[in-house]
């Protein structure tokens, strides 16, 4: 009898270990943005802890975002199918913003050690998009990259001017500033989005650049051709760029690249 | 009474559920090494799923990670010393293996995609180094990169000629070999090694490379400029190397790269 009680009683605390998982669930909706077309916010486990790879019938989904980060996978369309569900999970969790911090930290500590030369000719090169703002409330609604791009709907939500700060870069923006570091901002963005992203940087507390580079409208080249091309220009306006931070390898790639480089996580989206 | 007796069994649960890990712990000794001096092999919990980021005291070790193989973390000394567990943890589960593998996925479909000449010019460069040949027997007895470099000890462990084989590269080796790229090795390792590194390739398995350099004794200059310089040479001989492999970024970066460039996983040390 005891030992029949017994076992009943592990059978039960197995079954709870087995479900443990889905003990923790809770469901939460993702914040709908008002761009929101044909899409609906998917359901994020936000408790459940994912182990593993995040494996399903296709690729290792966290092997396969070290892959994305480390340059080894490119030019790549969408996030594999299967690993919907994990970037959701990377991007809304603190496993992002870990990430983030390690990257910034990194950055800062440079920034420290640092001889400047203090002449107002320092500058730094920012990114805009998944550098400086996010567009995680447009891509939290549109599959977290596991869908085809859409420019329409994607240009649509950029034209709100609401894209949300990415705190660890606003912390190094501050800290150029202190320092006397110039930000630059060199973005993939059109030069008609001028206005509306001026407008969002300021609404996110961003204020003191140099400089706000949009990419002429009708431009054909790679990503690295231009912002390559945008740095040479600062370098040869007697600029020394201290550092370059973006999220894709495009936004860093091409001489000058400048003295060191940074590269924010991001595994929704590859630029070529 | 039977509320009494659920409660029972809800805690017990719950004391499982905490324990969980602990109940999967199975402790393993790492092989031994000839080579071990004052060094003792680790506790490895091989079964204990370490969840979120192994952070104790110090760094986020995943993001840590993240960032050595992004780049963004440079000029490191040793592995931070409360992320000595979770590299080893790393190293030895599937984590490092399923990394590897996406790598090595990544590099054989850019083969597939190839359009080669066929002339016999088309050449590969491996580094040899946690590239080709794994030391990790080495490291799982000295902290797995936590503890500071020791060139004796190590040197010691080379001379052996036991390392062993990388297998997703050798896959990579002679995938090469069969549609006729040749393998070239580019290694940090000095001249006075060549007949012990010759010997461990052999008894891994590889046979059929190109060339194997190696570093001529006494050379002072950077990693990066010892690599490039070999590079060139190769090109200057007429060569063209289609593919780059290494596990430091010090192995790829440097004109000319190579066409296309992949950096295998290795937490455990930097190399400028």
């Amino acid at each position: 009898m005891a030992m029949a009680r017994t076992t009943a009683l592990l059978l039960v605390a197995a079954a709870l270990l087995a479900a443990s998982s889905s003990a923790w669930e809770v469901n939460i909706q993702m914040p709908a943005s008002a761009a929101v077309d044909d899409a609906v916010a998917p359901l994020i486990h936000a408790l459940r802890p994912l182990l593993g790879s995040g494996k399903q019938a296709g690729v290792a989904c966290d092997s396969w975002r070290l892959g994305v980060e480390a340059y080894n996978v490119r030019d790549w369309k969408t996030v594999p199918a299967n690993c919907e569900g994990y970037v959701g999970h990377y991007m809304l969790g603190n496993h992002f913003r870990r990430d983030c911090k390690v990257v910034i930290d990194q950055a800062i500590a440079y920034v420290d050690g640092l001889k400047l030369a203090g002449n107002g000719k320092d500058v730094w090169v920012f990114d805009i998009d998944e550098t400086t703002l996010s567009n995680l409330p447009y891509y939290a609604t549109h599959g977290f990259g596991a869908r085809p791009y859409n420019a329409t709907s994607f240009d649509a939500y950029v034209m709100e001017g609401s894209a949300p700060v990415l705190p660890e870069t606003k912390r190094l923006y501050y800290k150029l500033l202190k320092v006397g570091i110039k930000p630059v901002f060199i973005t993939g963005r059109t030069e008609d989005k001028r206005a509306v992203t001026v407008g969002n940087l300021r609404s996110q507390g961003f204020s003191g650049w140099m400089s706000l580079t949009l990419k002429q409208h009708g431009f054909k080249g790679s990503a690295i051709s231009y912002k390559s091309a945008e740095r040479k220009k600062l370098e040869d306006a007697g600029y020394v760029i201290v550092g370059n931070i973006g999220d894709q390898w495009s936004d860093i790639l091409g001489a000058p690249e400048g003295a060191r480089t940074f590269s924010r996580p991001d595994p929704m989206y590859y630029i070529a």
